[in-house]
């Protein structure tokens, strides 16, 4: 794209035409400076068909609020607007609110609450509010679903390969798999989810990490073109990186040609005094050629040798190569432990697009509009009762159990204080018959997960970096049941609404419905 | 993203490490300057699980060209190669191989064949034959796979969802879905592939095109809320886009009220003299609501209107979605053509992460390196034989039949001249004994398929706009067999190899054997 398109691809028009129509109406209604609020939250775990996930780790929001606080109606993007024309030919945009658009066409009066990235997340529960003049606030929709939604995708993805590589290093090999320029999101969003490093040397360098990689099989197509050999290539690496030596043995053949000739290289490194790195294995029976790789770097006295496997990798391959070790390295007298502790995932394609469910359904709905001193709740009545949205502004709660661990996530109304009161009633978000009140001293813990980002545009948040989010990870999977964290059939995270969040969501209804 | 960090991001550095570690290679023993080849290409067609696809859309070159044009290495990008530290802590890029980069780290040395954006394509054919020094060609692999494959798999994907809707029109919606800024490539692929218009307004702007857009549920949620009524919603929808008036029927209840409301605002627009567009349906069972919705549309005396559906439309569920109508509509006394004329189809996520199979796996491969004179071919012999690379400098034609379609596409040698030959061989790619030959006389063309678009860096191809992009792609589609186009299990298209590209890559694999 050229770089005067991308300015105005990337800029506040980097929205759906439909924002802009609703926006004018507003404004033509004297409505669009009228507070509202829309609350963003997805509906249910991705399903990645064969698997489910049983929580999301959120993710995107240090890049909304960079694309927030740039976005506005600059002069080519009105004059774009004063040229769209309806059917009869009139101007579609009036200059009063193209003139409105001038002024006020930014996001400086929005406020923004949000679930902090790196955080487990469950459907139901918003990961972000926002507040402001509903002009606005609507044409923000857009921007924030997409990157919202697509960084919680694959850093939930990556939690799910974390949890299948267990201790193990996984590394982002997606950049040339991802959608264009979209590929960074998703690298950072691996990075908070559960990659330890990532081959994109550009988003590596902006988030101050080392990036990872060795070398194609072009390398060595390039020394046998040339009439030289593998081995030749091979130590012709060694030469360059003698500290770094990680060699990909399956050009020719893995068995026969690439590990004999890493093993030799690596010797001749370890008699120069270094310490080889290890090798990669990218095709064939992934699970057997790492237990017999493993033999002959053990039998050549290079037990610390790692053994990094690409392919097509996710978190049921990862788990399948392991369960294939476990029960195969025995026969080949092959401790399948000491085979599953040296690995290293590259995971690429599969990370990138979230293999199996390619997005998550984050949506982003009016909730609340207000009228002189007061708010009034919003809700969409067609939809089917599993698909209400919950009304009115809203603080959401994590409840710890006696062991420390996530029982469930709470949806008050903003003003409750559940943490003071001494029993809570939970209530099923549409099942009437189902609710269950838990006593206070059951409980060691009461979270507020929201936090106060955005105060009329400004920034009140000190944003975590990357090792604050990956930690705040950790922590909250360490707390998750280990039921919620199978990556198969996991148990189902209760999410909860309040009595008082309950009632005024009935209420609402019937009022609604007697009206109509 | 920050502005600085995506320039970083999104520049030179928007490649892999180990492309780097490779260069420097190149670098340290001589060979960057070394003009060498690499084809890209995929090998199969996108597989959507249930159902797969026949041919393919090229897209993404321009963008491509957009990119190489621009990238080159910054002291910044070269500063932080030099703070990469080995293991031991030495410094990974030479100063002299940073000073190399300096002044030669750009593509400016780069000549790049490639089949044109919106024709037709086919596994094992290059869409894409790079040629120059070996270590920017190598450099270039991972944002030229990044760009050109996703945009494929989305030409690719709307062709498909093109075929379903048959003359319809087909809005593109993903924006919301796709992968951060890469969903513009999305929208210019879906653009390309057979989407008409796009709700896109930042890329609208930039193709010239008018975006497409009405209102959400939230127009109707906001009256709702302030004690409106739905009935209130569209009247000053109506009142502000008389012209444009299509309205969104589901917030309350589609049949119930969303309908005949909307018939009851069309009435007092035609009263004014204008001309209702129609409504769109984004929820429920929308082939039934679409055949009431149109008897209640005809009744009322606008049998123009349009119906739009939307809500995770796909090529499948288009089809179910004709299907059903043509059985049901009948029963309810509509006629069924009628109703599937007048529909239009938005489609979102489904279109933007191509639902069922989210990457194209092209790849980018050696296939042959200069040594003098003389180009050396390259393979990679540890693949399994139908993934073994096609060695040497190519063009690829397409052969016509006596009824003027596509009858097989040739992967020949350079120099090879297949339209002056009274008869072609035609060779499978890797099966020995599956060859065919045709007569020239039974074919009505021959057209080569790659045109040379940078010689050494230098634009010598002027670039297809939109239109004739899209001209170009229904001309090659119209081309096809039906059987070729059915969208669930098609007919496999002919790739076949010339004689002479055959019998080298046997020579070429029987002498690299014979060594190893």
């Amino acid at each position: 794209m050229r770089a005067d398109h991308q300015r105005t691809a990337e800029g506040i028009l980097f929205t759906d035409q439909y924002q802009l129509t609703m926006a004018q109406l507003y404004f033509r209604v004297g409505l669009h400076e009228r507070q509202a609020q829309f609350d963003h939250f997805f509906r249910s775990y991705p399903d990645y068909g064969l698997h489910q996930a049983g929580y999301c780790i959120s993710a995107g929001l240090e890049w909304l609020l960079d694309w927030m606080r740039e976005a506005r109606f600059r002069e080519e993007d009105l004059a774009y607007l004063r040229a769209q024309r309806t059917r009869e030919g009139r101007q579609r945009f009036g200059d009063d609110f193209l003139a409105y658009l001038r002024t006020h066409g930014s996001f400086e009066a929005i406020s923004l609450r949000a679930i902090p990235e790196g955080r487990v997340v469950h459907p139901g529960v918003p990961l972000s509010i926002v507040r402001g003049p509903l002009a606005m606030a609507q044409i923000l929709e857009t921007a924030l679903l997409n990157q919202l939604n697509y960084q919680t995708l694959i850093a939930t993805k990556a939690a799910r390969i974390r949890e299948a590589s267990r201790a193990a290093l996984v590394l982002e090999f997606g950049l040339r798999r991802g959608q264009e320029r979209g590929a960074n999101a998703g690298t950072r969003a691996a990075l908070i989810g559960g990659a330890d490093f990532t081959s994109n040397v550009g988003l590596s360098s902006t988030l101050g990490l080392p990036p990872r990689g060795t070398h194609a099989h072009a390398l060595v197509q390039v020394f046998l073109a040339l009439g030289h050999t593998e081995l030749d290539a091979f130590r012709a690496y060694a030469e360059l990186y003698p500290d770094d030596c990680l060699l990909l043995v399956d050009t020719v053949d893995t068995l026969e040609s690439g590990v004999p000739n890493a093993i030799r290289v690596f010797e001749e490194l370890r008699a120069r005094g270094h310490r080889p790195v290890g090798i990669r294995l990218d095709s064939g029976d992934l699970a057997y050629l790492a237990i017999q790789s493993s033999l002959m770097l053990d039998q050549a006295g290079f037990p610390d040798a790692t053994i990094v496997l690409s392919n097509d990798l996710d978190e049921l391959v990862i788990w399948q190569i392991q369960t294939q070790i476990a029960a195969e390295a025995p026969r080949y007298g092959a401790d399948a432990d000491t085979v599953i502790r040296r690995l290293v995932y590259g995971v690429g394609t599969r990370l990138v697009t979230s293999h199996g469910e390619g997005a998550l359904g984050g949506v982003y709905k009016l909730v609340a509009i207000q009228e002189g001193p007061e708010w009034r709740p919003a809700i969409k009545i067609a939809d089917s009762p599993a698909k209400l949205t919950n009304p009115g502004l809203k603080q959401a709660w994590r409840l710890y159990d006696t062991r420390g661990n996530a029982t469930a996530d709470l949806v008050a109304l903003e003003h409750e204080r559940p943490a003071e009161a001494e029993r809570i009633t939970l209530r099923h978000p549409s099942d009437h018959a189902r609710q269950r009140t838990l006593e206070r001293s059951a409980l060691t813990g009461i979270e507020p997960l929201l936090v106060e980002v955005l105060r009329e545009g400004h920034l009140v948040y000190e944003l975590p970096d990357l090792e604050q989010m990956r930690a705040q990870r950790q922590a909250d999977v360490d707390r998750l049941d280990a039921g919620v964290r199978r990556i198969v059939n996991p148990h189902i995270y209760h999410v909860s609404l309040s009595a008082e969040l309950w009632a005024m969501k009935q209420e609402l209804l019937a009022r609604i419905q007697a009206e109509s």
